[in-house]
C-alpha cells in the first residue's frame, strides 16, 4: 500500500486527484494506492485511512478550501507530520524568489526518508542540488518530470528512452504562451495584440512578465542542467533574453528567408540560455501553437525531437501519473 | 554476465557491434556484456569467451565476411546451437514475404529461452503474435525499439513515458526517403528528379518500390498495432496508398492553403492505413527532410510528438544498445 499526500490544491493539485480517482485501474496493476492527506493554502484533511477523493474535490470547487480544518497559520510541515504518507506530491505555486513553501515542504518529506514528486520548479531551479543530495543521502526517490514541458516527457526521455548515449545538448521552446505569442505575429499580428489574446484564452497570466521575459523558460533550463546534464546551476546562471522587444519587421525578415523566430532554451555541458532564434520552416523547432518541444542532441542516435502540452490541468497531472507509477514500481 | 550473438553482419549489424566496443565504459554499468559469436549470410565466427570485435569488424571491410568459418549451406539455428549466448541480436535484412532467416532465428531463439532483440521489421509485421506468445511462454524478453523509426524512441515512449495513459491513436512519418521526396517536391522539384536525388544521396533503394508504395511504413504500421495497441495484425490488414501518384499540381494546391503533403501511417484500435494526407505548415507532422516523426494522442496527456532518424547505421545501432541496456537491466 502507498500512501499519497498532496501539497497545493490548485489547478494542478485537483488535476492529480481527478486522474487518480479516474485512473484506478490502470493504477492498481501496480499496487495500492491511497490518498492520506491534501492542503491548500488555508485548509487541509488528513486521514490515514484515506480521504474521500470526490468529497474533497467538491469541497474546493464549492468553498475554495480543500478541507474541513483551519490551517491558522500552521506550516506545511506541521501538516505533513499529522498525516501517513509515503510519497508527497508537491504542487503548490512556483515561487521563484526563495522556493516558497513547496521548498520547505520538499525538503520536510525528504528528512523523513519520503519520496517526492513535484511540478513546483522554483525548488528545483534554486536548489536542485541540495534536494538531490538529500533525496539520496535518506534513500528517497524524488521525480519531477512535469516541472519541465508540462506533458512533454523531456526527462524520462532523456534517462530512458535514450539510455546509453551521451547527450550533447538540449534546445527547446519551454513556454507555450511566448511560443503562441510568436505564432500569431507570424501571422502578422503585433505583439501587444497577441499577448492579448493570449491573455484573453487564458494561456497567459494577467501579469506576463515570467513568460515573456523568458524567465519560465529560464528555470526549466536550469532544471534540465540539473537533472540531464549533472551540473550544479540555478536559474541566476541563466543568460537571458525574452520576446517582448521582437518586433513585426523582425518577423517579417525572418519570413521572407523562410525562417520564423522562436524564443529557444538551450543547454549543454557549457551553455545555458534563453534567447529569441531565427529557426527554418519545417525544423522541428519551428513548430506553431502552445506546445513545447525539445531537441536532444546524442552522440550516436543523432537528434531526437519531443514535444507536447507545456502545461494545463491534465497534461501536468498526466506527467505526475507517469511519475507516480515509477516511484509505485520501484517500491514494490 | 551477458553472452550476445548478432545475426546479420551488414550495416546495423556492424554498427552495433561498433557502438558495443565504442560504449564499453556505458554498458559496464549494468553488468559485464560479451559477444559470443557473429554470422553473416556466408560465414560466421563463434567463441564461448568472446569474439575479437574489431578482428571481425576489420575482417568485414576488408573480405565482405564475418567470420572465417564458411556457413556452406548451414542455417542460421545451426550456426546458434554452436554458440553460448543469452540474447540474440537480429540484424539480417527485412524479408516482408515470408520472415526469412530472421523470423527462423528469433523463434529458434525464443524456443531456446534466449532473450531476442530485433530490428527486423519482416517477423514482426508478419508473425507478430505467434513470436510475443513464444517468448511469454519461454519467459523470454523480446524487445524492437529500432524496427520502428530507428533512433526514434516511439515504442519505448508509448510504453513507459506514457505509462498510464490511454493511448487513443498513433499518426506518424515512418519513412524517411518518402519524407524527404515530398520535402523536395515542396521546392517545386517533380517526383521523379526528387527520387532520383533521394537516390543519388543513398536515401532510396536502387528499387525503391517499398518506400514509395507505402509497404514499407505499413510494416511500421503493422508493428505498433501490434506493440502498442495489443491487437493481432500483419501487414496484410494495412490498408496502403504511395506517393508515388502525388503530382506537383497536389503540392502547390496544398501550399497554396498553407498546408504540405506528407505518407501518414495512422494506428488505433479501429484503424490501419498508409496514405498521403493534408497537413497544415507548422504542425508536427509537417516536419522536412529524413526524419521520422509520430503523434500519439493520449486521454489525458494531449498528443505527445517524438521524432528522430529513421534509419541510418549509428542511429538503429543505438536503439538496439538502449534495448540491451533494457534487457541486462531486467536480467540483473
Amino acid at each position: 500500500m502507498m500512501k499519497a499526500f498532496i501539497s497545493g490544491f490548485g489547478t494542478v493539485g485537483q488535476g492529480v486527484l481527478e486522474l487518480i480517482i479516474m485512473k484506478g485501474d490502470v493504477i492498481s496493476k501496480y499496487g495500492d494506492l491511497t490518498v492520506t492527506g491534501v492542503m491548500d493554502s488555508k485548509s487541509y484533511d488528513v486521514n490515514d485511512k484515506g480521504i474521500c477523493g470526490l468529497s474533497v474535490l467538491g469541497k474546493k470547487k464549492n468553498s475554495g478550501r480543500c478541507g474541513d480544518k483551519d490551517r491558522n497559520g500552521m506550516e506545511g510541515k506541521d501538516i505533513l507530520d499529522m498525516a501517513d504518507y509515503d510519497v508527497l506530491i508537491e504542487c503548490t505555486p512556483t515561487n521563484i524568489e526563495d522556493g516558497g513553501e513547496g521548498l520547505k515542504n520538499i525538503k520536510h518529506a525528504l528528512s523523513k526518508g519520503k519520496d517526492v514528486i513535484t511540478v513546483n520548479k522554483g525548488p528545483l531551479a534554486l536548489k536542485f542540488r541540495e534536494l538531490s543530495d538529500l533525496a539520496a543521502k535518506n534513500g528517497c526517490i524524488m521525480r519531477y518530470e512535469g516541472s519541465v514541458g508540462g506533458a512533454m516527457p523531456i526527462i524520462n526521455l532523456c534517462r530512458e528512452s535514450l539510455v546509453g548515449q551521451k547527450i550533447k545538448s538540449i534546445n527547446g521552446i519551454f513556454n507555450g504562451t511566448c511560443n503562441f505569442i510568436l505564432s500569431r505575429m507570424d501571422s502578422g499580428m503585433p505583439f501587444q495584440q497577441a499577448l492579448k489574446e493570449a491573455q484573453q484564452l487564458g494561456y497567459a497570466e494577467t501579469d506576463p512578465t515570467y513568460d515573456i521575459k523568458g524567465i519560465d523558460s529560464a528555470c526549466k533550463v536550469a532544471i534540465l542542467a540539473n537533472a540531464v546534464f549533472g551540473r550544479n546551476v540555478t536559474i541566476k546562471d541563466v543568460s537571458i533574453i525574452g520576446i517582448d522587444t521582437i518586433t513585426q519587421e523582425a518577423i517579417a525578415l525572418a519570413a521572407e528567408n523562410n525562417m520564423v523566430i522562436r524564443l529557444i532554451g538551450e543547454v549543454s555541458e557549457t551553455r545555458l540560455n534563453v534567447s529569441p532564434r531565427l529557426i527554418p520552416k519545417g525544423h522541428p523547432l519551428s513548430i506553431t501553437g502552445t506546445l513545447n518541444t525539445a531537441v536532444v542532441e546524442t552522440d550516436f542516435a543523432g537528434p531526437v525531437t519531443v514535444s507536447g502540452r507545456g502545461a494545463g490541468r491534465s497534461e501536468t497531472a498526466s506527467a505526475i501519473l507517469s511519475d507516480l507509477i515509477a516511484v509505485m514500481k520501484e517500491r514494490k
